[in-house]
């Protein structure tokens, strides 16, 4: 136990949280105590871990003491709240909520990418946007070897991200369909997404013409690469698929780049499979994606209306390396750097 | 009944071809004869055209006499072999299969985009691919505006394009999951299509790494706006919807155009009707567009990476405006233009 560290989950009980808990066993992750964490709602409720079953607390001034780590994937209201006084009481906080991430002082850290960024944090290292995250893994080597001038980004993005609530929305809701029965009303999003899709994944800041995720692909975009240059178009869109966001990802670099070269970049690049044998009905999809911990890639090609641009499709499950798998990866990444503090 | 024309719908059993004799009715089109033709698999079959009820004919060279006009919807290679054969018997075709899209003496007709290319015709008028057909709907009005250097376009596709094989399987795979059974095998496409996307819609030709669904949309685009010098990058993907196709499209334009003036002309454009208050919920949606005739437009907005770009979200049923509306508004506009012989 000595040998561990004391690590608090804070929304132990969300699909993001759970997965967190199990990463961090199936890795054997250095855990001396694991301490669930979320909402007064949820204080109670019970967990597994490991062999253990542990009550969920509910985040206080009291039960945030203690800890030399906590991975949270609360609400953004609850990290812009809970957040500092973690860091007061002596945790380093690896957090999910987009919140911090655009702070200047907060490294915003995808492991493959940008593991640099960790050295000298000040307690808070940021997790990015599922959507951004998978994208920048499959980016990095192109642009590292050819620089990246304008990014044209479709999302067709599973409703897990939303939570479990929108997965049994999709669920009843196409019951509905196959059944013959009344739909049941949209509550999770403005819409029915069972056999449909919406053209909104997030909401629109006020007087924003684009959402709040399209906003972070851009942003986060920039901020993990380190290139303020970088121009992004974005449409997000929700599908109804329940886990694993797909991407169709424009890709114009600042130097040539051949697709075969592309595809030999991917094929060696950490945390990326290539899965590209199109006419043999090989490509990345959601429903072989989920539960995977790799960014998934596929056809790879040159863009036939632009020789300085490539095509690819990119897909991961979004509660892996899009959520949980990238909090775990950063928070392992702080301990081989000695920047993990034990009290 | 005299003053009709002696209309045969080929293929008539299938959605496309049961859609074209809905619209036939609906909007009064001068049908002296409805014949419908199929191959010999359902002949024998009735449908209904009004109050009567009419038996499918095997198309054979016998059932193609006497006829002024065949809507013809088959497959491509029964549009190979017949529709040179019905215009030797007299009847102009309006063929809604791939095979004659290109060949440079068939004119391929949007009836709101490029009506006047009827002129002149040699007997074949073709029907533009379905994903080409509403994006045009939309591009034509920007196109004349501000000219168009470069389309960047991403496909969410529903399944009906495919035929009711394909609906049905989806129906089938989403009661497999919904219900807890055993999935079906995929048989219909190469692999499970509810709660998941796939990134092919069509087949890749021999050598090619893009689709032919790809490749209409880059060639038929430009086919349809005149315009050889249009740059495309298009990915075809298929997703769990019955009907309505929807499509992120980046356009960069030649000249400046502001997205407000976009938006104007694209509400006063033919066939197009603006759905663009996102913030409040209303963009265009796949089971809004089922059942109706117009292309509808939402997302309407600057590409915050290229001033001289607009994304814009398109989404239409794709066998209204996207197959069977088109064709009848085709067979419409060559009455009104006094090119439909009657024999």
């Amino acid at each position: 136990m000595s040998d561990g560290y004391r690590v608090g989950v804070l929304g132990a009980t969300g699909l993001v949280g759970s997965t967190i808990i199990e990463l961090l066993g199936s890795r054997g992750f250095p855990v001396a105590e694991l301490r669930p964490l979320a909402s007064e709602r949820s204080a109670g409720k019970t967990i597994e871990f490991g062999s253990k079953v542990l009550t969920v607390q509910a985040v206080s001034e009291e039960s945030i003491q203690d800890l030399d780590l906590v991975l949270s994937s609360a609400g953004g209201s609850v990290s812009a709240e809970w957040t500092p006084k973690i860091v007061a009481a002596g945790a380093t906080v690896v957090d999910n909520t987009s919140y911090w991430r655009m702070h200047d002082d907060v490294p915003l850290v995808v492991s493959e990418v940008n593991p640099d960024a960790l050295e000298g944090h000040k307690g808070i290292i940021a997790n990015p946007n599922c959507s951004t995250m998978q994208m920048v893994v499959a980016l990095k080597p192109l642009y590292d070897a050819a620089g990246i001038e304008r990014l044209v980004i479709s999302t067709y993005q599973a409703v897990s991200g939303t939570g479990k609530g929108a997965i049994d929305a999709l669920r009843a809701e196409a019951r509905a369909v196959v059944g013959g029965y009344d739909m049941p009303p949209a509550e999770i999003y403005p819409h029915q997404i069972a056999f449909n899709v919406l053209a909104q994944a997030g909401n629109f800041p006020e007087g924003d013409d684009h959402t709040d995720e399209e906003r972070k692909l851009i942003n986060e975009t920039r901020k993990i690469l380190g290139d303020a240059e970088i121009k992004v178009s974005a449409t997000c869109v929700r599908v109804p698929v329940e886990t694993g966001h797909s991407e169709t990802v424009n890709v114009e670099t600042r130097e040539p780049l051949d697709p075969e070269r592309a595809r030999q970049l991917l094929a060696a690049a950490p945390g990326v499979t290539v899965v590209d044998d199109p006419a043999a009905g090989r490509y990345p999809m959601a429903i072989d994606a989920a539960g995977k911990d790799d960014v998934f890639v596929g056809r790879i090609r040159r863009d036939p209306g632009n020789e300085r641009a490539l095509d690819i499709w990119v897909v991961s499950d979004n509660l892996r390396k899009g959520a949980a798998t990238n909090a775990v990866q950063v928070a392992e990444l702080l301990i081989q750097r000695g920047l993990l503090a034990r009290g």
